[in-house]
């Protein structure tokens, strides 16, 4: 197999073999599932559906098995996670229906005109705000991915899909006020270390946030993809901080504890925390590091010889991607990818990479470079330092395995 | 009233009278309604739903008013349109769900196994694709708006909200295909100047388009906003022209004639031309002029004295918007609003700028300067070159009238 040895996309054509029929060949075609009748397709012989017979539109039905992945079998859905079905999107953006979920206590149904947002601990002034107030503050909007620390764990590196495997991140366009804009409102005191922030579902979850986070980019949330949060992502109020993992980003926002430490919640001491191989527990290990996966070909797809475009997404909690490798050759050379421009800072980054597949077996994988520098690693580099007690901050690359028949399957299994 | 007296926001409080209660007001509070009770809401004390309860999700029972804008009493809705709710909207995207409608057949229910694209005429190889040859070509995202030419239609300015006003614009990030590429597939012919496109409507809509649009930056797109396009935006394939008027984006698309002369066809001949004050009719105007509007606050809603954050979006058919200025006394003196990065070519392109309002009834306006210096016309500059024979590409500045009580009224009715 090459790599596109034609050279760049522009300069060169792409059809191949038997994928495209020439124009003679559709008049004489027998079967309609082959191709169109010479005549005119039904849908085009009748007036369709009215404009605004969808005030509020949804997908083709043909389009009906693209949806969350939910696991099956669980012996509750209070506290578990769905994930986004990378596999079939394509871009940076990824659609409020189908961006992930992960709850403790499951999805509260919230009435915004009764929702408040209290501000108090080590404060001049403490605050309750309505929902109306918080939207009267100055507001920004950013592009950001947002991921779940377990994505995969250590242990679910099994999964068939893009999405078994990666689909606990995803991507969206957030608007809100600046978390430090409401803490000047209210004052902190110089104390001031931590910021507690606790959800109004039935979890109450809570995380502490660093308060130089809390003043650098970290945002108040209302809206995501220009509409309003919806309930799963945290509707009417969640804290976004930009390159954290997710359960820290505290959905149904109601609480913020300005405070001198830490409150040691559970989900930052019985949970998410990483398990060392010499018995010791990071903790307190917010940042996503620089990750990458090939989305298409990618496990459960088929390709066929001849051009074949690789792409994935790429992300990175320190920065902006500056770089994605890709290797069609089992990590024996690799290749730059093209970066989707604008390349956004802590955001989804689409890479491509045309690629001619000669039908035979190999394995292809990407790796990220985020703008430290840092390098996305193997798993067998990963597990070397961390061990394999650990459950979060799994950011290995994640090869696809390549057949003869074109079936492209998890490199790990 | 004044620009923002206090400063940038960085460096203020915004806080106002009456708008935020302190944490012991709240414990005495009388009313569910207005305050929390001091006890737990009742969304904490029971489960919520479950995750995967929503396999593709659904905006918040509360967000049911945010809707596409439909017109109310048409005698039919096959060729119609309904707008995007705008003044509810933030950032720079459209979800697709929201996404404006403009059909001349009604929406099409297209099998996009069974659907083709034919490339034929002035080219040496003609071509049947089927959405999977499509799809096998190299990729492309990017952001950009899509337009209607009547937005408003020049008899249309005495809607009451924003999007009764300029509904008829949305954006997102598409994903496909350069058009150029598969024309080049094809191989177009010396003498090719025009690229005929038919949708799979019931209407077949047509539309001409030159040559060198089609080799420049047009698309032929499959995905919208990461996911497949919906039905009422071209399922399974459109063309995409960027800053080109909504129209020529032709959805549903089946068929690409390359021909040395345009079609003629009824949309650019009876309809979508512009008539001119003396007689005669301008044809191909292809590119929508800069034009912004204030989205908040604007039509039907209220304000109250002190801080308002005056924002909008502004977009350019011929490039980045360069400046946004803000009156916010009736045109006698213009700001510059801030513009959220990034800046896109073609794209919705958010503003904002700080405001203090004193109470005093006025009129405020925003208005767009494009990268080639073009500056929105009022609408009073617009009708003095155009006359007011014309229904399409008004970009006019939108006026809104602020009351003493706080009341946002179109200023123009």
């Amino acid at each position: 197999m090459t790599r596109d040895p034609d050279g760049p996309p522009a300069r060169r054509r792409f059809l191949v073999q038997g994928a495209a029929a020439a124009v003679g060949a559709l008049a004489g075609a027998a079967r309609a599932e082959e191709a169109m009748p010479p005549g005119t397709p039904e849908w085009m012989t009748v007036p369709g559906a009215d404009v605004g017979s969808q005030t509020y539109g949804t997908p083709s039905r043909f389009e009906a098995d693209v949806i969350r992945n939910v696991p099956k079998g669980l012996k509750q859905y209070i506290s578990a996670s769905s994930r986004t079905p990378l596999q079939d999107l394509d871009g940076i953006l990824t659609p409020n229906g189908l961006f992930y979920e992960r709850h403790h206590g499951g999805i509260p149904d919230i009435d915004p005109a009764r929702h408040r947002l209290m501000i108090h601990g080590l404060v001049e002034t403490p605050l309750v705000l309505t929902m109306d107030d918080i939207r009267r503050f100055p507001s920004e909007s950013h592009i950001h991915f947002l991921e779940c620390s377990g994505n995969p764990s250590f242990e679910a590196i099994k999964g068939q899909t893009a999405s078994d495997l990666v689909g606990l991140v995803s991507c969206a366009e957030w608007t809100g006020v600046r978390l430090a804009t409401v803490l000047r409102e209210a004052g902190l005191k110089p104390e001031a270390k931590w910021v507690v922030a606790e959800g109004a579902d039935a979890a109450a979850l809570t995380r502490s946030i660093p308060v130089e986070k809390c003043l650098d980019d970290a945002l108040l949330v209302y809206s995501q993809n220009g509409e309003r949060l919806r309930p799963q992502q945290g509707y009417p109020l969640r804290v976004l901080l930009p390159g954290f993992e997710g359960n820290m980003n505290v959905k149904w926002l109601r609480r913020l504890n300005v405070t001198a430490e830490p409150a040691y919640s559970r989900e930052e001491t019985a949970k998410y925390t990483d398990s060392m191989p010499d018995g010791t527990a990071r903790q307190f290990t917010f940042v996503m590091e620089a990750k990458s996966i090939i989305t298409r070909p990618s496990g459960t797809q088929r390709i066929v010889r001849g051009f074949n475009e690789i792409t994935g997404i790429a992300w990175s909690g320190r920065g902006r991607i500056q770089r994605v490798e890709v290797s069609v050759d089992d990590g024996r050379t690799w290749a730059d990818a093209a970066l989707q421009a604008p390349v956004l800072t802590r955001a989804l980054t689409r890479f491509r990479l045309p690629w001619s597949w000669d039908g035979t077996p190999t394995t292809i994988m990407s790796r990220a470079i985020d703008e430290t520098g840092y390098v996305q690693p193997s798993f067998s580099d990963l597990t070397a330092v961390r061990g394999l007690k650990s459950f979060y901050h799994n950011n290995a690359i994640v090869p696809w395995r390549v057949a003869e028949t074109g079936e492209v399957a998890n490199g790990y299994a």
